[in-house]
């Protein structure tokens, strides 16, 4: 194992964890609880999954993506103080805005949320006259005030940096199209203000003849390491029946990064369970979020499980590392 | 609870029936014993699915979709002292008709039985250079006498009225195309004579951004009560991994039943068990067939489950008017 | 040339007419002047094609394909004294209709005309919820009287026989899908009031490897013959960079039209001169009239080409019905 | 005609013109000595078109698609002292850029000029892991400086305002895919800096049942007016043969450009000549630069013919205003 | 049950065996202790799958598709003494080739193994420039050596008979194009020197409304018998949600096995468990090895489930050859 | 112009034959009479193109592609003295073939003529359950002997070189699907015997962003240079509106021909002309056959234009080889 540093990250004595089991051998491990978030844990919810938690006064908060029965997809905020044991508002998140030809919510998913200088910034993929990123900031998890849309349409799987970087605001997205993308690359973009964008970067394509070989987007907040940024994403195989989502691991060069300093040429995480095999859309481990205790550089990694429920997998964050440069592509 | 009057139906106190577990969320809760019927039912069997069934001679007989080992898609006949326990004849049925040009079966599937004036009629999805409404009547479920095809193909799910309106006879279909068809909306057409159809009505359409985006058709024989006709229909979702079916319900005009008087934004059953979600097609509830017993408003409703098992879900006519109602579109 | 005896049809002394050119050697000759009409005979037409016309009041009238400069397809009527100059009412035609659920007009286009027992019938491809057969009537070509359409959606190309058969009204259609339906066959249904159609039969489908390897579609009003129904109907190739809209001839039994008597296996008349090859919709000849002169069994074919003006073509019925048996499939 | 004043043009008693020739009915004529620049205006050129052309130094200068042998879509700059005679450069625009990452020129195609301050900027699709909107700004059009790229892929049609709205650049562009994109609406975008873009806006989107109704993408430079800004767009029709691309004619609001004040419903121009129907695009009208005398409102707009050449129409200012308006969707 | 004759087996007293049992009526029944090698039998394997095993020394020997971590499919040697327990090397063949031009391994998949004169071959689907059928054989499953690909890309499923006939030896495969491929038929090559292949005869087709609807493909080596060769294969059925793989079969002329003596009707094994239904895709049976005691008649079938686990089936051959010849199509 | 040597060709003083053009400024340039064979050379024929002409007795011979009414593809022979006026035999080519299954003609199209020692043998797209190589030959044009067929479905573009390599027949190919095929290489193979065929190697790929972007095939028979084979070829872009057909040239090694020496970037014949624009298939520029006077270097190259004519064009052995080698990928 590396002497590799973490930085931006917190004690997390509450961190949920379980040890490895006998048995494991990859890089990660599953939560022998999984799903931790049922389909239903809320009375409305037809499924929960694709969410995002951080760490927040002293236990845990996040936003949840929460489809009802309509099949529409809503954000809805939610507590917890051991990230095992959720309280999710049954209520969807109203976000504030001034503008309602911004305001105006016609749907929201696959939220991510990232904690920089003291305050909680929400990126999601947002409908405006097609998918792109939504942006919105909150101190609290109650009010949530929603800024500009990031980019035009179409965007999915915006990814805010815990920090500035070079000065500025630093966002991972994946370009796509109106419909079920059969491409799509990393890209990086900046920003002075979280309003306007550009300085835009590609910065990783698929894989040929991979789990990996139709479409790559990212997936936590990456952690800022002494060996990189620390970038575990999800990418997209095509079967004959269909798309597999499973989860990588990269790191990024810390200045620049865009540029990509290794990248597992294996996957860390496929779906192989039967509530990652068996729901809404088969098949599916898709990645948002991942809690980080410095102390031990344990990980705690969320992800949607087949669409349908909200799972836990356990790492660290050396091996992931070193995972990203043994194996690189 | 509304204080709605059901039309048309018998009292059927040996209706197959299970009260609502404790922890049901929704409008319908599924038979425990799921699936009633397996897909080997009968030993040539495939699967047994999108099967009709009406009250018969004190007990219930129906219409059954068996595809067997060829996956040819055939019809039999079968019968039920209590609406669990189904013999079904293991030899298809084989309809008389006078002309071969039309009795000469090709394949039939996803039959409705509608009870009108003493005798059954069956609808069903018949191949004639393409697939179309087969429509075929009988009195004893063991001879079926094969009538003209309502229409000219592309077309599926047809339903009929269980009483002439206006006159004359009543059917819900839903045109299509020659595949796996991406679209699809509900409507409506009268017959003087079940031979000549005309005066054909747009009934309803798919919704944007939900379980029933992509198309919708009709389920079981409409339902008479005071509040309109009870519908309760399929719609389907479109994944990146296919197909999703579920089930939702609508209030229909009674004079005029291509007017939706209500129609559920949510849906009332969606594939989310394995017998659902799993099989031949995973991810279809697919309702056929509706049991009402006129004293009590009880609802039995046969739907077919991911193409493969037979399935029963339970509710009341009342719940399912005031669903269509307070949830509407 | 067979002794063919011709029915229902005039003494057209003022048919349009030239004689066959040398070295013309198909059944079919091109008028010299084509286009007859131009896409710009009426200042604000984009086009002006797929028509119908028949002979009327001792010169002709007609129904117009005239889309507009916003692409919309709008049906036109028009008047000629000699089938070469035709006056083309700059309005289009208003339906009356009493139901305004069936008359409110989004688009009309390629019309036919049936004269039956002195009063003309027009269908046409009438969008309603998709595209259908409309159906209208007229005595004067300026009062046109709306009808129920025909069929459900989806459905193209009706056109109706210039008599009862078997005590009935009969069409032929081809039913399609919601776009540039890439299959299609003619089948033949029966009305006993043009209100109500069944009896639905499946007349003929494309032929492998040849012009009509995608779909056929009816095309003029059939003339009946001594020898069986002429129908002139088109067929469509598709080649690498679209499909290419070609003319046969079939002859269908006369008191069972869906019966094929003899069909040829060559074409009569595809896209070869500019105005079929260039235009709005490049390699198109689709044929919508044919008028007869009863006294010499004359034939003036009015077709549309390239989707962009109309051109005209002669021949014999015998020529055709000989052909039709000489090079039958 | 209104009284309609313009702005921000300059007097151009040299502008291209000829008088609208008796029997032109639509807003604008073509010029009789169309195509303006053949194919092989330079030796090594397989088509020219798509080009953008300004005022510049008494004469005219502009940015030329020139797609050479290898059908590699390249930029050329060109001079002209009438309009009608253009000397366009055989060597492509090599772009100054000092970072490589962005100044690596793969492809380049649909340039936009755009006079601000006395400055030219050059918009265009330039490919960076995708089409996507290149910048560049030139005094002397011999000299070109390329910026930053404005947006992620996949876009095109960037179009920059002539001035600055809100104190901020202000720029329309058609998000669409990586492909031959069926979808695409036109949005508007801002930035403080020409580097950063935001405030994205929706401006408007297809029709149905009309000559735009797969996708619109923005055209020449607007031209302020005292009606709104003057836009003209192109559209785009899915014949069963492939694309129609027509032009159209807009309004939109002085200071919210995203609100849109008129837009015609038919086109102003379509494909209908030889060398606008036949070329290695068939069917393609795309107009790409407007030159307005603003002493007399003469308009003279460039476009490409068949993605093969670049032809000419004249027309004034206040005939598209009022076409805008009184035929308004 | 016929007086069957088998030819070209040994005895194999220790083939894995279970007898039928009770309640199983098609021809074949499952081992009770599927799946028989699980997706990580080896600890770096996705999947193991697809793969082929013959009777070696006492034991058995095989060549197994074993998907890595990447989703790179590799090709890998086994061993076991009771055709249960299997030792499969953890590192993949690395293949004996002179030319680099052919022996450049990029991917393999889906092997075959026939054993010929005392020599194994094995024939599997490898990438040259696409997919097409790679040749190798062993004497020890230690070292094997590549010859020159059979045919061009694109083609799958080379399966070699046991022996020559007509002096050559001889071979299935089934043409595919370079993805999903959604056709597929069987045809028959003969080589007199394992290097050039020619005389290429059609064997057999998909059948419309089946479960062979979409395309078939050979499985395991053929086995001589009295009545013809015995041909297990797959073929595929397109449903809504992907495709569905399945089993049949069928007896070959012995002299012209391209010439199909019976072919079932229906299956003779679909996917209705767990694990046939649940995996890397969803619903596959996929048949690649026969082994057969010589002494019985008994058969032990390997089949690829759900493109995840390999899976072991039961039968006769007698069974097998009566089922085609009783449920011949 | 370099000192180029041509073997393998003869002095043919009445090669068809016009001088560059002033202002040609390609390495090809187009006869003044084109088409030189119109569309229905023969009264039977709707198009004559993509066709193959050798040096034959004192004058020339050919194989044609006749397209004939029912758009059924079918070869005829041919004779010219001057290679301008051709007399194209009415009947089209029995093969005699004593083996049904290979002789029973469905349709062959796309033919090449390969002279080896004193024998001519005709390759073409030959329909045998699929489009492959089909083989005959003939020493007269009258007697044409089938052989076996040179490779399994799917295959076109068969061309053989004109002399045996490393003591093998030698051919090139382009492997595709059962459709308009969006992708194609070209690959080489060698046969002892023109029954058995293997030795695959691949030759070249399309290049992006280019004419020959979506495939690459064969055209007329290689003619052995010193500098190596002389290929022209066929290159296909898929523009929005479809695929353009267009000629470049490469140089292929002696003796390992799977090895390009030079291929030029760009191509060499694009349609351009109205006959190569317009037409059944617009947009197509196909060479089949390449003529070459020994004593002066000069080539006439057949083509077929637009899928419907046959064109002829015109250049020097040594300017296609500079080309190729000055313009070089």
């Amino acid at each position: 194992m590396t002497a590799i540093k973490v930085f931006g990250q917190q004690e997390l004595p509450n961190l949920p964890w379980e040890d490895r089991p006998a048995g494991a051998n990859g890089p990660l491990w599953r939560y022998s609880g999984n799903p931790v978030i049922p389909r239903d844990q809320i009375s409305t919810s037809n499924s929960i999954f694709n969410s995002a938690v951080v760490p927040f006064d002293g236990g845990f908060a996040g936003v949840f993506r929460c489809d009802d029965w309509t099949r529409r997809m809503q954000l809805h905020a939610g507590f917890s103080d051991d990230g095992f044991n959720w309280q999710i508002d049954p209520q969807r998140i109203e976000f504030i805005c001034e503008d309602p030809e911004i305001g105006d919510f016609v749907y929201g998913y696959d939220p991510r949320v990232s904690s920089i200088d003291d305050r909680y910034f929400v990126t999601w993929c947002n409908w405006y006259h097609g998918p792109t990123i939504g942006v919105a900031w909150t101190d609290d998890f109650r009010q949530f005030h929603q800024s500009e849309n990031a980019y035009l349409p179409f965007n999915r799987n915006g990814v805010l940096f815990p920090r500035k970087i070079n000065g500025r605001f630093a966002m991972l997205s994946r370009p796509s199209d109106n419909g079920h993308t059969p491409f799509g690359d990393i890209f990086y973009s900046e920003s002075p203000d979280l309003c306007f964008w550009g300085r835009h970067r590609h910065v990783m394509s698929p894989v040929t003849n991979s789990w990996q070989s139709t479409k790559v987007g990212g997936g936590p907040v990456p952690i800022e390491t002494s060996e990189g940024w620390l970038l575990v994403y999800h990418g997209v195989l095509t079967s004959c029946n269909g798309f597999v989502y499973s989860a990588g691991v990269a790191l990024l060069d810390l200045d620049q990064p865009w540029k990509v300093v290794a990248r597992s040429a294996p996957y860390i995480l496929a779906p192989q369970t039967t509530y990652e095999c068996v729901g809404d859309v088969p098949n599916v481990v898709f990645p948002c979020a991942m809690l980080c205790d410095e102390a031990t550089g344990r990980l705690a990694i969320y992800y949607g499980a087949a669409d349908t429920v909200t799972a836990l997998a356990f790492g660290y964050v050396a091996d992931l590392v070193d995972f990203a440069r043994d194996r690189s592509l």
